[in-house]
């Protein structure tokens, strides 16, 4: 049995957890909160970051760690439901997208938004600042600009399939709407994709979920947004 | 005809470089320095950093950006001196290592270098933070102390046999010795893989660049540190 250890509002373990639903993969997602830094956690993993995947069966075999080395993983090992498909320079594109937004969407976006509406409530007890929500709220904008652009000229955001670069922008997408960093109006086209990949089984259960202290509004489930 | 764009001390583009040697491929480099962003460059990659690939003789291909996508291109492409061998968990921890280098090292030691030591020097022309600096050597340790701990109990980073992971530390440690931020005693171990890595002819062309303005100190290039 795999073993997951990950954290309701984890933007990198929600496209994981997606990708692992679309090929049909189980696991036992285990509650892992890195901001304690437990030291058996830190033992698995020294960067001490969500997700990491263990297999119980095999407990000599290294903890999987880093999410796309997981996602690649998979993507070796499960044929069902490919999402690096296409020529290599079709995965070229893939990746590099996956990159933007695990990286530059998490670090103008998800992470701030993260940090002020989770982490001062749960953790540093402080309120939020709001200057640096406004910053990643502007910062959202210009990112939505960016994802319409793509799907204005492609189905899907690296390309005519779906794949992890979707997974990956809605994962990130999702956390930020979640936490009230989302203003839908003016970008049709990215809410169009994105009710789309809210639908999808793979996905739909994630979105029921919940982290304690910090609730979403009113329309973050909701499929006609 | 390849077109790397990239400057003397981008680490990323220097992982691509060693990489792009190791397997033969040839390539032209194009000097850029991300910090002008220029429009020419932001409208090939509107992530504005380096590296990125082009070829010039299929200019309606898309340009290859982010240097992790990059490398699994040509892993895929070229056959020779495979980076990424071995099982799929194999890879998996040869790509956990690569992120490990390229986001936590670069993060915690060559970003806050080349901003002191470079870009204050270059740009904006004023004097490096002395607190700044010792943090990121302060971090250096700490790093090396974990590839210690690797290569005690491995003969490359990630494994058996060389790897995009030692490609990957080679470049970062690398760009961290140019800037001063390495104090290589007490890190017998990892010195005596750099020094290998250092010594192959991948490597040394790359190690006899200069960077502008920035010097390195007189044992950067020595094979016997």
């Amino acid at each position: 049995m795999w073993l997951l250890y990950q954290f309701p509002l984890c933007p990198f373990s929600r496209k994981l957890r997606i990708l692992l639903a679309e090929k049909g993969v189980g696991y036992e997602p285990r509650r892992e909160s890195p901001w304690l830094r437990r030291d058996e956690f830190l033992q698995m993993n020294p960067a001490g970051q969500t997700p990491v995947m263990v297999n119980s069966e095999r407990p000599a075999a290294l903890p999987m760690i880093d999410s796309m080395a997981i996602c690649e993983y998979f993507e070796e090992t499960v044929d069902k439901a490919s999402m690096l498909g296409g020529t290599s320079a079709d995965r070229a594109e893939i990746r590099r997208l996956v990159t933007w937004f695990d990286t530059f969407f998490y670090r103008d976006i998800t992470a701030p938004l993260l940090k002020e509406r989770m982490e001062k409530r749960l953790v540093l007890r402080e309120s939020p600042d709001a200057g640096r929500l406004r910053e990643a709220m502007k910062a959202a904008v210009a990112h939505l600009d960016y994802t319409d652009y793509l799907l204005d000229n492609r189905k899907w955001i690296a390309g005519s399939t779906i794949s992890l670069a979707d997974l990956a922008a809605a994962a990130q997408i999702s956390i930020a709407d979640y936490l009230g960093g989302i203003d839908w109006k003016s970008h049709e086209t990215t809410k169009r994709w994105y009710v789309g990949m809210k639908s999808r089984p793979s996905f739909r259960p994630l979105l029921a979920e919940r982290m304690e202290v910090v609730s979403p509004h009113a329309d973050y489930e909701k499929l006609d947004l």
